[in-house]
Order: structure tokens, then sequence, then C-alpha cells
């Protein structure tokens, strides 16, 4: 007897189940080339900080003694699932991974961990992992997109699209077809969780939310092939994704021209290693000093016109007390702009309480902006008036911030930033960690993923 | 420097952190070994399900080789995380496990398979098990209670409260402090997902919600044993639970009574082995039929007048295909009740789709009820209107269905109850699996928590 509902696939399950490495236009190719190198820098630059170390430890615990997949920055080796967790936890604390603007959403964080340890547990090829990669950056950010500004004003977006871009790169490797790929989005969206709260005293849970969305969608790819079965439509279904957590979900940005727009090469570079919402207005800041030779004893006061996401994520973060924390203060962010012409991970950890950082942090506010806010997410404009200690009132605009696709970074730029990231980790010494992203170049090369490191 | 923001501690999470077995009255005492003992048959029973064993191969695939904790019902052994998805998987299948009326909830899945293992690798014992336990229903029912029934149209309250409760439970066996207990808290919620999109085709995400809820909640214990930090005011912060998954969340609802009014003690047990939602009418329909003598042919068309709830969540299984999916379907449990007097799990599994049970099945209907909606979910009323093939029209109506504190099971009553849910599991012969239970019963003597079956 079959059930009498008589379920369609989507085509985005089925788009992620049969996407080739040959479909994918030759300058996206080498974009996914270039996250891949942009993402290694970030997790090597975090899987020393205190919250991920907790993470791994955990996962080191609860896991085999040895296992086929690497635990980036360690000696240690686990299973898919607890290396996962380690990885995708080191990812995005260094706050200078990927991020797709429409979307909001950091696929880099959720996308490459789970795909590399599968890999890796596979012998999959690179052309295999990168095929798988591409596909979960398409799902994640059209999820992301779909899930709409509403649920972003609540939810972190990456915590929960991520468990679908998980699901659907990890789903790729282990050649699921298009039927038990749309199982696997079932019981990845049906885990989707991860809300903004914790940024109210600064606590550690983004590293849990990577590392949360990338193992369960990593384990609703493995229960699918297993013949586990999800929801047909976690979408859009009446108790689905949008009916429960967004108030302006919009179905059609689900399959937004799949095979044709290509979201991945729409992510942008982080430049600032502080929240992207802070990075049109550190630039614009930028701009103005520039433009008009100003000093930040110059800065009396600088007022930031931003959309209301900003507002959002950032408007509680107003002493920060923890460099993570400072990393969502747009007072501080600008602070460090003004003052090293670029907020890096070094300038964050050396200077984020420092008395000049304080003083010019809290010079600075935020004001919604209607034009800002009407561009965003599309656009991420970025506009300052900053009033000088001499009088003069003055304008700042950019209407891309460096790292984003009008503006991006070139492979050089990339290099050097992921080897700044290497040098922060403090893992590889210098010649070593050249060598490294020398061979992550290659990735598409590879006939078989080994461990990154040695 | 301090974080601007001064938090203070929860009554909630200092209950969970300082809750000890002699602060329990002694009938609190014995109605929670009377839900263990009645948990233990629902997870011996559920382990051999299709989706279960997906689920325990996939953690047994990730897990170590072999570790202090017991997988039910299995050879294997594993690592306290592993053993929590496999046997939280399990209890929660055959629809057997206890609930809660006022919350929606079903503690025991959710609670006892994560202490269980936990206290396994600690080797702590059985009142430590217990007052954990009893932590973790006091905790997740608050949660539930407090998320209201917004959150349970388009949520699975055992699977996002859940993680609450598990997170208490573990929380109280590694002795965190009531500052530890928040954090937990805070990670445990930003972790809460579960989506009833999956009833709509009778998928397996319910066995995945149990284990994904008792992991993620283990695993924020651990966290915040090991100093990681979680959002201070996970339920009510503006960016929290309530904001982002409730529209009718009630505060008050989380430290209602705590320390005199004893959620555990108003949990009840499940005769019937399907959606709580169905026995109510169910047991009003049996007392029509015992009332007047009537038999299954006498039945021309049965209304059920119901709560919301019940229509949200089996209104939309009109023709089950799958054994699960038609514990949730009323006419198939109306029908098995009318024809064998109790709708149990070999009911089901025999006859769901027996040419009787599906005429049957289809002469039965639902309908808002004022007064039952109203009462709803303190109160689960039954009531139905029976049109009666010789034109009759005849009333039933129960107050408190079988297993509901009033009308509760003896201890008699719950041993035969798990000696039929063990034989049904097939994994014990009947000497031992009353030996086993018999044990049960005396975990409050036990020295420390071994593996409950040799």
């Amino acid at each position: 007897m079959k059930n009498e509902t008589q379920v369609s696939i989507h085509p985005l399950a089925r788009f992620a189940a049969t996407l080739c490495w040959e479909d994918v236009p030759l300058q996206v190719q080498r974009r996914a080339e270039d996250l891949w190198v942009d993402w290694f820098g970030s997790a090597l630059a975090g899987q020393n900080a205190r919250p991920v170390q907790s993470i791994t430890r955990f996962a080191l615990s609860q896991g085999p003694a040895a296992g086929p997949c690497e635990i980036l920055g360690s000696a240690a080796t686990s299973s898919p699932l607890m290396a996962t967790q380690a990885n995708a936890a080191a990812s995005h604390v260094a706050e200078q991974d990927d991020v797709h603007n429409g979307s909001v959403f950091h696929p880099a964080a959720v996308v490459f961990p789970p795909a590399l340890a599968v890999a890796q547990s596979l012998g999959a090829s690179g052309v295999e992992l990168m095929q798988a990669c591409v596909a979960g950056y398409e799902v994640g950010i059209r999820v992301g997109e779909f899930l709409g500004r509403s649920h972003y004003r609540i939810f972190h977006t990456t915590a929960t699209a991520g468990t679908l871009a998980a699901a659907a790169a990890v789903g790729r490797l282990l050649k699921l077809t298009p039927e038990q790929m749309q199982h696997a989005f079932g019981s990845a969206g049906t885990q989707s969780a991860g809300l903004w709260e914790f940024l109210r005293t600064g606590a550690d849970s983004k590293q849990l939310h990577t590392a949360h969305a990338a193992s369960a969608g990593l384990t609703a790819a493995f229960l699918a092939q297993d013949g586990f079965t999800g929801a047909q439509d976690i979408f859009t279904g009446p108790q689905g994704l949008a009916a429960g957590m967004s108030t302006d979900a919009d179905p059609a940005r689900l399959s937004d021209g799949l095979g044709t727009r290509w979201a991945t090469a729409e992510t942008s570079f982080k430049w600032h290693a502080s929240c992207r919402h802070t990075h049109p207005a550190a630039d614009a800041l930028l701009q103005v000093m520039q433009q008009h030779g100003l000093a930040p004893v110059d800065l009396a006061q600088v007022t930031c016109h931003v959309h209301q996401g900003a507002i959002d994520v950032l408007g509680p973060v107003v002493r920060p007390s923890t460099v993570h924390q400072s990393k969502f203060s747009m007072g501080t962010v600008l602070a460090l702009a003004a003052r090293h012409g670029h907020a890096g991970l070094t300038e964050f950890d050396r200077d984020y309480l420092a008395q000049e950082t304080v003083e010019l942090r809290d010079k600075v506010s935020m004001e919604l902006d209607a034009e800002v806010d009407a561009a965003y997410p599309r656009r991420w404009i970025g506009k300052v008036s900053v009033q000088t200690t001499d009088g003069r009132l003055l304008k700042g605009r950019v209407d891309e911030p460096k790292g984003d696709p009008g503006n991006t970074l070139s492979r050089e730029e990339i290099t050097a930033k992921a080897l700044r990231l290497i040098a922060y980790g403090g893992v590889l010494q210098d010649a070593p960690a050249k060598a490294v992203v020398q061979r992550l170049w290659q990735v598409a090369q590879w006939p078989r993923v080994r461990h990154l490191l040695d």
C-alpha cells in the first residue's frame, strides 16, 4: 500500500544529488578553490581558542581513539562525526571565514569541515570533495535566503541553514540519490537550531552552532544513506522550517537560478576580523579618513548609518568584555580600523581594550538608514558621518566593502591572509605553512583527499 | 573587567543543580521509580525498529569500539554520547513511553537514556541517577509548559524542551554548579529543534528527535563542566527560545512551584500504544461500548470531540501507510480499541491494515470541542458521539484516560506492561526479563549503576 501523499523531489534536492564539477563554470570552480584556501586559514587560526578546545576535548572523549579523519592543528584523528565537530567549531571563531551577503550565511564553516572529514574517510578525490562543497554552498545559501530577514533577527542562519548545507555536501560525497537527498534535507532541517541570545553576554555558543550544524547535517546524510526517512517538505510544509522559524520566507529563493546562478561565486571574503555587519562602516570610515587625511585624534564623533540587521546583532554589545565579543562591537571595530588601517586578529588581541581604542569606541554610534536598509541584504552599503574635532561634518561611503564579489581578493591576497591566520594559530612554521597553502590550491588535482597536515 | 550584564541564576538552574533525592517526597520517589521501570520496557520494545537500528548503526560507527555505556538490547557498548543516541532513539518508537499532559512532553525518552549512560560512565549510585532524572523531569516539563501551545503546533516539544531536560539530568550527575547549569541550559536551548512536518508522510524523524535532544543536552552539560558558556537567559531573552519559537510563552511556568509542586508525579503512563492525543477518545469509545454492550459492527459513525492539538497532530494522518504512522491515526486507534479492547503493540502490528480495521477507521472523524479544548492541556477529556447502525446516537465520556495521575497504573500493571514490551522487543526470555524488572524496582538501593542487562 503506497502512502497517499505522493511526493515529488524538490529541485534543490535533485540539484544537490546530481551536481558535477564539470557542470560548474570555470570561474566558479576557481572561486570555490579561493574559498577553500580562505577557509583553511580560519580553521587553523581558531583551533586554539578556548571554546573550540572544549568542543574538541568533548568530541575526542566520545569518539574512537583514532580514525580516518584529521582534527586540524592536532595530532589526534577521529571518526567523521567527531572530526567535523572539532573542525567546524574552529572555523568560525576568528570571525575571518567567508559570508554570503544575501543570505547572511557563513558557508565555509559548516560545509568544508564535514565534507573534508567524509572525503578523508571515503578516500574521495579532490574533485569529489569540491563538487560536494559547491553543492553545500548552493543549498545553504538558498536556504538562508529562503528563511529571510525575520529568521535572522532571532536565529543564527549559519547554524540553522547550516544543517542543510552540511547535509548536501556530505550527501553528495555519499552519492545519495535525489530521493535520499530529500530525506537527508528533512532530517537536517528538523535539527536546525541556533539562537542569537548568546551574544548578549558574549557566550561561547557560536562555536557550538557551527559544530552542531555541521554534525547534524552529516548525521542526516549518513542516516539517509541507510534508508532513514525525513519530512518531504521540510522547507514550506505547514509544520516545516518556514512555518516555525520565519515570517517572511520566500519559497522561490530555494530554487532560484539552480545551475545558472552560482551563489558560491557571490560569497564574500572577510577582510576585517570582525562580524561582517561592521565591515561596510569600517571601510567607509577608512575612506573618509584617507580622503581628508584624518588621524584618529581628529575624530570627535562617528555615526554609522546602518541596516536593521546590524542594530539587531551589534546593538546589544555596548562594552565588550572578551575579544570575541569585541568583534561584534561596532565602536571597537571602527576604533581599531581607524588606528591601524585594518582590524585584524592581532589588532583585536592586542588592542581591543587599549585606552585609545575604548575612547574612540565610545564616540561611535549606529543609526538606522533607509537607503542602506532597503539595499540589504543584497548589497551591504557602508555610510558614516564623521564629526571632526575641528568642527567639520564629513561623509564617507563605500558601495562594496573589501572582499565583496565586486571588490574581491586576489589569490595573492587570499594566500597572504591564510598565512597570517595560520601564523596566528601557531601550529605551523612559515615554510610548512606556505607548502600546505600551495598544496591546497591544487585540490582539484588530488586523486585522493589525504590529511592536509602531516 | 566584568561584563556589564550582571546575570543572576535562574531558579530553575539553581533547582536542577542542587536537587537531592532526600528533598523529593516519598510518593514522588516511588512515582519516579514507576516511570523508570515503565521507560525500560519502551526502550527494549523499540531497539529493533528499523529507524532505531539506523541511528544505532550510525552511533556505533562514529564512536569507540567499546565503552562504559550499554546500548540496550545489543551486545555493543560505547561512549556516553553514542549510547545516549541509540537508547533515546529506541525509547519513543513504540509510543508507549510516558507523557506529561500539561506540557505535552515525553520526559522518559530524553531523560533516562543520557542519565543512564552518564551514570554508567561515572559509576554513580542509583540515588544519584534517580535524583538527576527527577531534575530532568522537573526542568523539561516546566520548559514545555513555558513554550506553550503555540510552540507545540509546529514543534515537537519532546525534541525541543528535551535538550533542557537532558542537560539538567546530565548536569546534575556531573555535579554542575548553579552557574554551570545555567550555561548548560544556554547551550542546550540553542540546540533545541524538532518540527512536526515529518508526520505528514510518516517519516522516521521522531526517533531522530529524541536521539538529538538527549545527546544535545548531554553535550551541553559536559561542555559546561569544561567552562564552556551559554546564553544566560535562553528562555525569555529577546533572541531566546520564546522569542523564536513561541507566541504564547509564559515565563511564570518555568519556576512554578519548584520544590513543592512535583511535575514528575503528574506524568501519565500510556496504556494504548499510540499517540497520547488518541487516548481520551479511545477510552471514551470503550466506555460507551461497554455501557451499551456495543460490538464493533454496531458502530456506524464515531465523532471524536477533541482539542485543537489533536487535530494539528493527527489531522494530517488520513490513510496511514506504516504501523508507526497508524499510531497517529485516530481512526486506526479507535478501530483497534473497539475490536480488541486495547490498542497495544501487538494489535497494531497485526491489524492496523486489516480490512475490518480500515473500514472502522474510515467511520471515525474529529471535531473541535470547546470544553475539551479549554481544559487542554491541563486535562485531557475524552468525548465521543457514536451513531449506531440501528440509529441510536450515544455519547461517551472519560475525564481522565487510563494512565493519568488520577487513574494511574499500579506497580503490578506497570510490571506487566514492561514485561509485555520486553517480550515484544524479543531480546530477553521471560525469566530473565522478570529478573531485570525486579532489579530495576530496587534502583534507589544500587551503590553503583551497572549495566542493566548482562
